[in-house]
């Protein structure tokens, strides 16, 4: 019996992770295994939400995922890794809480206009679709966890996951702890071409991809637009090359004289990046052996994911049973 | 294995059920028994939809029910009844087919309005609430049932549910048979004031009433209105207590005396009550023993219920590897 307080977090699994999620998240991740109980789920029926009319890639997804999580260090030792809808749980606590869920607070939700906006190729006016912070609010509070580890961005959903267990609680009696944020530290990480890393975008890099794939695209990548000629004098701070820098570079000699070229025209943007393939690979190679090496073990990828679902239906079914009895249903 | 087509229906456990329930459905399902594989549910998800406030008398209710079932003479070997919530996967096809429902088919629902402004008392401006045609359809369609016994008023719910599993074999495939209907026949039971027999009118008897406590309704419920003194000519189609003749009293030779006496006042309302006081006895007291018999013994309910719920599953399970399958989860 794991006695550390519980975390929870997940991703969608809609295709490969890029250098944004491992900064973003992966790599505290990794850090948090060591100090918390921590399960980590791989969303699937999240993503179908938005998926539902073209699932073919879904199950690969899954295991991409997961390959790239495993390689970023994520250990299925240290924390439970599973897909969501192996526990079946998720689906249990789902139509729990959406008995007492206010349809307005949904109707309501800031991020649900939004991502119907962003997705508009995608028909997402679904009942599910409009029921995301639900499922959501479930997967979090089914492990009771204590906090959530969350960029920013993320922090309206949260709420009202606080308010979905707060509801509950008013009717059935303090079932759910309230969770908390675990902030992740933010990390700036553009794209090739200057915005936010993104897969829509098609401007990332991927863990996945090897030095010479990510070679060619740093070698084109986006720097300071002012800064047209070999002879011009560059700003670090509006290049993007320099915020990649700042992430993966860890000698501050070197950054400092960076930093200093750029200004002053002593370095040219290729040698800049040149100097950034080598810290790039100095973090990567290890990842990608490692993610090699897994890739080529489907049977255990199958057993990490079989072991990380079994830790979470205890806690799960614990919980879901809390649930039963604070609900009044015949268990 | 039990090859015989698949029937659902189901009740929600709000109360102890009345003649209503057993004249428009239970007395079917005792007949549909003998000749379908019946899954016949106790529906509390769906009773939680409404009395999610106070589900205090939650689990009482499921017994009276199944004690109501039971009397009536639904035959626990020859059907399986069982309690929605314990088998599991009632919620993960709710989670499944929410993915891929239009939430304009549930906000243009006909019955949907209607029963929010029918409960005025209740806030069921719920997630859930809104969703209670994709829990129906999961119910209907974990069992692949072949058809629905339902009554007319049923008919638009369960038009839904063909429309939920044609959306849902239109992207992964014929997966679900859309459910036909076993027309009810209609069977016109009004209660104590004459209007339909309704738990919510308070004009009901119920199967669990001994035969004092129905006579004391019997004695004083409404007749034809027109018919004021004993020596006046009634109209036997203006009475509720006619329409309750009809369904209990199966003794023709006898109907027609009655119908003749009452439209010559040949006999008075109370005489007429009291004939059909013999018939109700005749039906309602081997009904009430049993009844009694089976409250003694809750251990032997709570095996009914699980041995139910265990048939239930098996179904259940190899409905739902077939969904993953279809949606292409990792399973």
């Amino acid at each position: 019996m794991d006695n550390r307080k519980r975390i929870f977090s997940a991703m969608r699994p809609t295709g490969r992770l890029h250098y944004g999620h491992m900064a973003g998240a992966l790599i505290n991740w990794v850090k948090l295994q060591d100090e918390y109980n921590c399960f980590w789920g791989i969303a699937d029926w999240h993503a179908m939400m938005s998926d539902y009319a073209d699932p073919g890639r879904l199950k690969d997804n899954c295991y991409e995922i997961l390959l790239d999580w495993l390689a970023v260090g994520v250990d299925p030792e240290k924390a439970s890794v599973f897909v969501q809808s192996h526990v079946k749980q998720h689906a249990e606590i789902h139509l729990a809480l959406s008995m007492i869920t206010p349809l307005g607070w949904l109707q309501r939700c800031p991020t649900y206009k939004e991502q119907i906006l962003n997705l508009q190729n995608k028909d997402l006016s679904t009942y599910a679709f409009l029921g995301y912070p639900v499922l959501m609010a479930g997967d979090i509070l089914l492990y009771k966890s204590f906090a959530v580890p969350v960029g920013e961005d993320q922090s309206a959903h949260l709420e009202l996951t606080r308010e979905i267990a707060r509801r509950f609680n008013g009717f059935y009696g303090e079932i759910f702890p309230e969770p908390g944020t675990l902030l992740t530290p933010a990390a700036k990480m553009p794209g090739t071409d200057g915005r936010k890393m993104s897969k829509s975008y098609g401007n990332s890099l991927q863990i996945a991809e090897d030095m010479d794939t990510i070679w060619g695209k740093v070698r084109t990548m986006m720097t300071d637009p002012a800064r047209e000629r070999r002879t011009d004098k560059g700003t670090p701070e509006k290049c993007p090359v320099w915020d990649v820098h700042k992430f993966f570079n860890k000698d501050a000699q070197e950054l400092s004289e960076i930093y200093e070229g750029c200004m002053t025209a002593g370095i040219g943007c290729v040698d800049c990046k040149k100097k950034l393939m080598v810290h790039l690979s100095e973090m990567m190679d290890p990842i990608q052996k490692r993610r090699t090496e897994f890739a080529k073990q489907r049977d255990d990828l199958k057993q990490i994911l079989e072991a990380g679902a079994a830790r979470a239906r205890a806690v799960a079914e614990e919980t879901m049973a809390d649930v039963y009895r604070a609900m009044n249903l015949l268990h």
